[in-house]
């Protein structure tokens, strides 16, 4: 590929990109599309509506102010809209724009200089030279100029490693502080006991107040069984059933509230958090005398102390450590409720199965990708499909089908992976959604990591590649001959994954369509609350990390990705930013969990970078610069082994010494009494079973919210149109998966 | 090698072992023996002295008395003098002994039928039949008889899965049952703090009592610091002079007891586990009033009931994790106090550093694997050495060098491992003796596992040996090429390190030497307590284990060796009973956590069989055999799991009902107040000092005891004779380490 043809494709994404930017500021703009493109702001009354007059101008102009309400916005708003979860997904796009500018100004300034006049040739003009010319492989061998590669990987080394520690320090921090601010988090009391043992003529209720009254008499509070999601779903199919009746019987009307069990928003508007029983509702003491074939072996159980909670969670309870399995229960939002009848035995079965199915899964998924290799080598297309040699001649074709339709092809296979995965992720039965949600993101990072880099690097077509799995040891040469020369297609995965997009998460193009779809063919101008959505993190954050291993490792080998990798995390910065601040709702936070992965993710690139540095070094026969790598390795290593030593811990248990102390102030405080009443309720599993078709208590909400906004219609979904929305998120393949 | 070069490496073997077992009948009836040969029972004073008339017949007529009392022993009884460890340790051998007596009846009578007869061939006479007509690389490539090894493999893993499933289940059985039978163990209500952090103004005492009062003020009984070495050991020094000095004075006397820091045996002959100070010794109390400097930022923390014990290693203490990091204490008597006064920060560190040097080392040890295996080929050595061809012709030399001296030359080199493995671990600096002996014990076995398997394998000599680490996939094909062709080593190394060291061990060669020139050249008649050990599991564990996994791998490839190997597991059976039973003293016991270990090793060895046996069935063109054989590799690989589940974690934690049980039957007998006091006394860091130079307070009660033996002498150990004893313990490579 040659710069024209690397021109080429970053044209049409610079294109593409512009015209979907000035769309989404003219949409945004319009009343019919705040469900799309203002979901979070409906959810919490923020938007004002001053734009209401269908024919004034303002209405019709591209504008760039959304852009300024981004970049102004303040960590603590992100915080406050997007939890922690939020804020360090933020900071990964902080910690790589710091990164990859100290990585660019090095690379540009000292190693491109050195690839280009590496060797000794006639320098053809600009847009006809090879973009190899500007890759490592381009540099004599034996060069003493090597010395500039090994600065700036000493540089880009250090540099990583000081970001990383500060960025660590600081989201622990974040994170102590947020575990101390959420003093009314119900799960810091709460224990998912499973694997309750059956004891003849008792039910499980009965067999697990008697344990815990036995061995933890002065902490045990109370506790509520989980029932077979089956009963309560017929319970459930039961009431919507009614509930749409009534809605179809008062749609002329559009002022009867939709009844849902349940919830309590007319009472309490700020119950987010607490909800209680109204008349009418089913409260979870109703079924303490439900008969004992209807309970699972799992309960929640609530202590009297967060720190007796967390002893209860660490420790192991009986002597045979397949029963009384306790785990801390997550948020009442966030938990899993069709997990929880799995029996606890299967679930090491499913963990292997959903393994295997997975790894099965990224082989076969070799198939494309050496499809897409092939394109990016046109002389073997045109070889092995004759008919194509006359249209493969003509420039512009061929500029086309090197520099743009590889990446394209590949980023409509990837979409794909991550239903696919959250698929995988639900077999193994997490109690809880962000754990699916973890679980799904490294699945699709361990995917996309193999696939998109090592497959693409390694393989130039399908025959080689048999040959690259049986030899170990060569793969850091392997690496270091391929980079390269894959670094072109690279370059073009940054403009379509990257950049294109990026401008297509802004646009929200297929809640778009549904939207257009539902307003202007069925008439329908109700705002589906349904398709409020959480950010979903196990897209974005592999693909972010992608990213970030990509600009490591072309870094010293091939930078003239760096400023396009630059423009593309400065973009998605700004848009992730309107996104959080805007669409996406916040359900639960899981305290920065992520984080570790990002860390030891981007520590792994470092070193693979190294490594590979290490055998370009070989290549080239320079013996001073190899040594100095080695010691770089080393050092990375254990800059590693410490973060994990220090930071890690705090994400995997809670330190005693705060626990005690929430502990202490809530007893100074007499606020005891009132968690204990809030907690009693805190876990409803009807109510989070219908959460699931609507979106909870925040969409309830919502509900009540939209109707001071003029425009918004009232609460007439129709059974017809719930079934489309209903199949239109089964096939949206990014999004379906989340709910 | 054909039999006849098998049966003179048997032959040798057999004379050796023959010769040892005689002397060894003849040796242990001299008293001047006892020591070697009935340390344990000396120290526990069982033995009666009735041979003491130095003219008796009896005396010097080999027996096998004794082959038949170790057969006699029971279980309990193993379980009295062993401890859980030794009990382990036993079924160990049970499970290798039915297992491969399982295997050989199969193997035997199936399996090596099909061999011999496999190719159509003129057999020569027995004597000069190579070995390699038993293999399995006799039997024709697309052999129907395939399903004889095919059947003999499903057999083998059904029972290895069966045997190892029933020997978790009860071992886990038996450590419960230690547990909850060791009431008087003071680790269980104390916690060892490292890592206190410092706080101007504040010694670190005062720092960890305030930490305490305030996060655990209901349990917190009191604590011990831990104070630097240097201090301790200087302290110690000027005793130990002044002790030697007093021991000198009264070497005429013989009634002197010898001077020793915080021991009561006077007072309480019981009083293994509750040392009490008497006048003249130090009390840890005394150390509260020295200068803080001399503290280290580690304590001893005692709570008042298990429970809350177990729960503060459990949580995370601070916002730091490198700060007040909390462990199970070990066992008084398991304490290594040198390793106490090393930074936390350091350890991770050390960690690492050890694992590199470890990994260096096993990969220098590949220089004298591969020339031994050049011994096995005959022809390569005489081309190498040219001047050697001439004796190598000669047909008992040819046997020799090719069946005895490689495992011979080998053996020798291996003793250097333990001693060095046991180094690595000290550096690591573990808390606890057993945990050092755990982490050696781990480390010699995945030594041996590497360079005694699979180099020997793996390399027929230095030069092929270099290619097979670049293949990963080629792996099972290249073991399932090799290992018939190496079986004939393997059989000899079974005769030279199994047969032979098992009768070195019972012989004690290197103490009964010791024991020899002190008294007979040295003319010091007192018993060297010094020399009583504890059973060296790191070295036994490793080498049991290599020959199971010998057996597994050669059972359906070469099934000669079987019997040979149920021999080798039958002697180790009676031997190391027999040693358990009158050598080795009982220090301190982890309660049977090396089962795991083993577990994990035998389901290894087992799955590589099955690797192995793919390979050989795809060599051998047999698609059905090998497509049975892969739902059995599965199969083990979920056994294993499930093992992993159900019982490993009864391994690492306590569990909470346990604890709480055994915390209630104290309280309501009243028996907390008595255990307290005995807590105060229990870790004494001055005490165990002394330990490591005399084997503690066992040693002294061994030396109170040994007075009613005739033919003991009293306590005059002259400084030079421990100077030379110190000296012999260093140089003796398996034993030294270990103190």
């Amino acid at each position: 590929m040659d710069i024209a043809a690397l021109l080429t494709s970053a044209g049409i994404n610079i294109a593409l990109c512009v015209v979907l930017f000035t769309l989404y500021s003219v949409l945004r703009k319009q009343p019919s599309n705040r469900i799309v493109y203002f979901g979070r702001r409906l959810a919490s009354v923020q938007l004002r509506s001053n734009n209401d007059d269908p024919f004034s101008l303002e209405r019709f102009v591209p504008s760039t102010s959304w852009l300024i309400k981004a970049w102004e916005a303040t960590e603590d708003e992100i915080l406050a809209v997007g939890g922690l979860d939020g804020v360090v997904f933020q900071r990964i796009l902080v910690f790589s724009i710091r990164i990859f500018s100290i990585a660019a100004v090095i690379c540009m300034f000292l190693v491109l200089p050195v690839n280009y006049y590496g060797k000794e040739r006639q320098h053809k003009r600009l847009g006809a030279e090879s973009l190899d010319v500007f890759t490592i492989g381009n540099v004599q061998e034996g060069s003493v100029w090597l010395w500039a590669h090994c600065l700036a990987l000493y540089t880009i080394s250090c540099s990583t490693c000081a970001l990383l520690y500060f960025e660590y320090k600081s989201i622990t921090k974040m994170r102590l502080a947020h575990l101390k601010g959420s003093q009314t988090n119900s799960s810091h009391f709460t224990v998912l006991v499973r694997s309750i043992p059956f004891v003849p003529g008792e039910s499980y209720s009965d067999t697990l107040k008697k344990f815990f009254t036995t061995y933890y008499p002065s902490n045990y509070l109370t506790h509520q069984m989980v029932h077979h999601s089956g009963v309560v779903q017929k319970l459930m199919d039961e009431a919507e059933r009614m509930c749409k009746m009534l809605s179809a019987v008062s749609s002329d009307g559009g002022s009867l509230r939709p009844f849902c069990f349940c919830t309590s928003s007319t009472h309490q508007p700020e119950s987010v958090d607490q909800p209680e029983s109204v008349d009418g509702s089913i409260r979870y003491s109703d079924f303490e005398v439900a008969p004992p074939d209807n309970e699972c072996p799992v309960a929640f159980v609530f202590f009297k102390t967060r720190f007796s909670a967390v002893v209860a969670t660490q420790m192991l309870q009986s002597t045979n450590p397949m029963l009384w399995v306790t785990e801390q229960a997550p948020e009442p939002l966030d938990v899993l409720w069709s997990s929880l009848s799995i029996p606890y035995k299967q679930l090491w079965l499913r963990k292997i199965a959903t393994l295997l199915a997975a790894i099965v899964f990224m082989f076969l998924f070799l198939v494309p990708v050496t499809f897409v290799q092939g394109l990016t080598q046109l002389d073997k297309l045109s070889k092995t499909f004759p008919f194509l040699r006359g249209l493969l001649k003509k420039n512009y074709i061929n500029h086309v089908v090197t520099g743009y339709l590889p990446s394209v092809i590949l980023m409509l296979f990837l979409y794909t992976v991550p239903p696919a995965m959250m698929l995988f992720s639900s077999i193994e039965a997490p109690v809880s959604r962000s754990g699916r949600k973890k679980s799904a993101c490294l699945k699709v990072l361990y995917f996309t990591i193999w696939n998109v880099f090592f497959v693409n690097v390694l393989s130039g077509s399908v025959i080689s590649q048999i040959n690259v799995f049986s030899s170990v040891r060569d793969i850091p040469l392997e690496l270091a001959k391929a980079i390269p020369t894959q670094a072109s297609f690279f370059m073009t995965y940054v403009f379509t994954s990257g950049w294109t997009a990026l401008a297509c998460e802004l646009m929200q193009l297929f809640t778009f369509v549904c939207n257009l779809i539902k307003k202007f063919i069925l008439r329908n101008h109700e705002d589906a609350h349904d398709w409020l959505m959480s950010f979903p993190y196990y897209t974005e954050v592999p693909r972010v990390l992608l990213f970030v291993l990509i600009g490591f490792t072309c870094s010293i080998m091939a930078p003239l990705i760096l400023p396009f990798l630059l423009i593309y995390f400065f973009m998605a910065y700004l848009i992730y930013r309107n996104q959080m601040l805007n669409v996406y709702i916040k359900k639960y936070d899981s305290g920065g969990l992520l984080w570790p992965v990002v860390h030891n993710t981007t520590v792994f690139s470092l070193v693979l970078t190294q490594i590979i540095a290490l055998g370009v070094f070989g290549i080239k026969d320079s013996p001073v610069a190899s040594g100095f790598t080695i010691p770089l390795v080393v050092c990375t290593l254990l800059f590693s082994e410490y973060c994990r030593q220090r930071f890690l811990p705090i994400f995997k248990k809670a330190s005693a010494q705060v626990l005690i102390d929430m502990d202490r102030e809530d007893e100074n405080g007499d606020r005891f009494e009132e968690i204990y009443d809030r907690l009693r309720t805190a876990y409803c599993q009807i109510q989070l079973t219908s959460h699931e078709l609507r979106p909870g208590r925040a969409g309830t909400r919502v509900t009540d919210a939209t109707e001071d906004i003029p425009g918004s219609g009232g609460p007439k979904t129709g059974s017809f149109l719930r079934g489309v929305i209903q199949w239109a998120r089964f096939m949206c393949p990014l999004r379906r998966a989340e709910s």
